[in-house]
């Protein structure tokens, strides 16, 4: 029998997805399932761009030029501006979501045994496609304690070695819900020039900012042209999860050409969801201020529920829509687990993500679980209960 | 400045986007471009599926299921049995197009420095994958004079090392238009089972074969259980190719649950796309024999056309839709870019991919071009009575 790639029997599993199958059994058993476990938020996608596809004239369902239309690009780049980025259509390639901007990112800029530093803990999926690319994550950990702050940068410079390549960080945070600061950013800025590294800034959560707070992007900041690179998707943006739409942006000359070979190879990106994601830039400001509100009442509720249970210690998450909590149990895996296969409160359970998955250091996070605040109020209370509970009777 | 990796360095530029640019400044000039370049097909998408996306009524884009629902599967077991593959519904992962098949397929079974065997002339785009997985593709040479035949095994077992890993062929082939036979079929089973290698078949163009010949599976052959893998899309089936849904197919569930881990880490195939191509599985027979018959006179009218010009010579295709031409030049490439910049008669061009792109073997096809033929009849005879009377007065 022909065998696996050593890379395929390293790729992890998905800690947002490993437990689905347990929770399809609790469904078929009649329990109720609240999914906490992933960011897939019950939000209405903006009805322009809905509409834009039911209303679409295609005939021919045709390859998409291969890093998007200049049309699409250009109105990106109006959109970037307003978030204080200034670029052009060139700096820009359209990606099938964030995930395929990250590969091409990693792509091009590493090579096999190369590494790339990322606070941690850190969006699952970073794993999974550093291994796909033979990349080591060198994580620098971010602790509960501080709120999960960006670690100091001699922490970062310690780490530093020949193979690494760049920093990788998500801010928002996933799954931490952290905003880095303007002097965080600076911060990252120095270590980067110094010692010629990219900086890959994922900012899909950048409008998922609360409390005043605003989000700095890393092509904000000047001085940064060659180094850095923002990953984007209009997944949470618009709650377009399932276009699977993103783009990468970048002023480095050499790395977007890279980039636009991998885009050519892979052909085209979604020809109905970039329909969608063009038209999406139409959405009127209402919906975004009545999105951020509902996800800071949802936070609020969240973080006030959990406070309340005895031995849970919770992250305050400043932006994004998830958050990282403690809690008082040995393996976080295996209560996850449990909570589908042998808990119920009245045929109702939650389904969360165990947060050892966001950790590349072995043994890390192995108490918390992340919980996406994607579900409405009530839902949230309920789910909260239910954690609480089963959190009396739970046994390691 | 940062570096940008070896892998990117040595990333190809598509042979059949490259002239891309020149195209369009021919355009703005004024001049008409007949694309012959790519397999971007006029006809139209199955009404089926047009009306399913127009109808559809998501309220929330969510992420689908990361191998595709259970559902769309099911049908598609359906499908296939209707073409002697008999499979169940876990073993088909969903992908984003052909393209994402090929990319998982190759990260499952080879690590960097591994080795595929293909055919060559080859779908280009097999040396983007491979080059982005660090892969080597080791070509076999095929002949246009032999119209693409299979090379003999023993040329095969020449090229077989410990690196090897897989051998990759596309049936009917891309650029070729060569359809295997079932003995040819059976010869690579055999050598497959003997060295342990896996055997990929690109079988995306499996409706397109002509002149009563019928396609031969690798799933539908016994005993190659463990060693087959589909790749498969419903780009050029249904001319879908902007909708970027495809598959894997294969019935090794080590494979298949290793796939499954690459398609979890990028979350879902485009919710709309899905639509599109559920529905369009019930598409009538009608619709299927019409392209056939609409083809096999495009494909005549070609050849008849081509084989009016001196000194060209053209391999008879018996599937897809593409022919390689051999023409009276040096450097097809110089050839194919002088088309776009400094020719046209009465305003008009053609634009035609350079054969050279599809080969791995340094200086082969140089004086060959691939063609598709997917334009209407009309605008074939005049893209031939172009490119003949080009060459009339091109000098190398």
């Amino acid at each position: 029998m022909p065998a696996i790639s050593k890379k395929g029997l390293k790729m992890p599993e998905s800690p947002i997805r490993k437990l689905v199958p347990y929770a399809e059994d609790a469904k078929k058993r009649g329990v109720k399932v609240f999914h906490l476990n992933i960011g897939q938020p019950d939000i209405k996608t903006p009805q322009v761009a809905l509409d834009a596809v039911k209303n679409n004239t295609i005939t021919t369902l045709a390859y998409a030029r291969s890093e998007g239309s200049e049309e699409y690009r250009n109105k990106l780049v109006s959109y970037y501006k307003k978030h204080n980025v200034n670029v052009t259509a060139d700096n820009i390639v359209i990606t099938t979501g964030g995930s395929e901007a990250l590969i091409f990112s990693i792509g091009s800029i590493t090579d096999p045994g190369d590494e790339i530093i990322i606070p941690e803990p850190f969006y699952a999926n970073y794993n999974g496609f550093s291994t796909a690319s033979g990349v080591t994550v060198v994580p620098v950990i971010s602790k509960i304690e501080n709120n999960f702050a960006l670690p100091k940068i001699e922490e970062f410079e310690k780490l530093i070695t020949k193979k690494t390549k760049a920093i990788l960080i998500c801010n928002p945070g996933n799954p931490t819900g952290y905003l880095y600061s303007k002097e965080e950013i600076q911060k990252l800025k120095e270590i980067v020039l110094k010692h010629d590294l990219y900086l890959i800034a994922d900012e899909v959560y950048r409008e998922f900012t609360y409390d005043g707070l605003t989000h700095t992007s890393v092509l904000s900041l000047e001085g940064l042209d060659q180094n850095a690179i923002i990953i984007d998707s209009v997944s949470k943006r618009y709650s377009m999860c399932g276009a699977r739409i993103g783009c990468i942006v970048s002023k480095n000359k050499d790395f977007i050409k890279t980039a636009i070979k991998f885009a050519q190879t892979r052909l085209s990106p979604p020809t109905y969801a970039l329909i969608a994601s063009e038209a999406a830039l139409e959405t009127p400001q209402q919906y975004f201020d009545d999105v951020k509100e509902e996800y800071v009442e949802r936070r609020n509720t969240l973080i006030a529920e959990l406070s309340k249970i005895d031995g849970v210690k919770v992250a305050n998450p400043k932006g994004a829509f998830y958050c990282v909590a403690q809690l008082p149990v040995n393996d976080a895996d295996h209560f996850a687990k449990w909570l589908l296969e042998d808990f119920n409160l009245n045929n109702e359970t939650v389904m969360v993500a165990p947060a050892s998955g966001f950790y590349s250091t072995e043994g890390e996070g192995k108490n918390q679980i992340r919980m996406a605040y994607v579900l409405n109020k009530s839902d949230l209370i309920r789910s909260v209960e239910i954690l609480g509970e089963a959190l009396k009777v739970y046994k390691d």
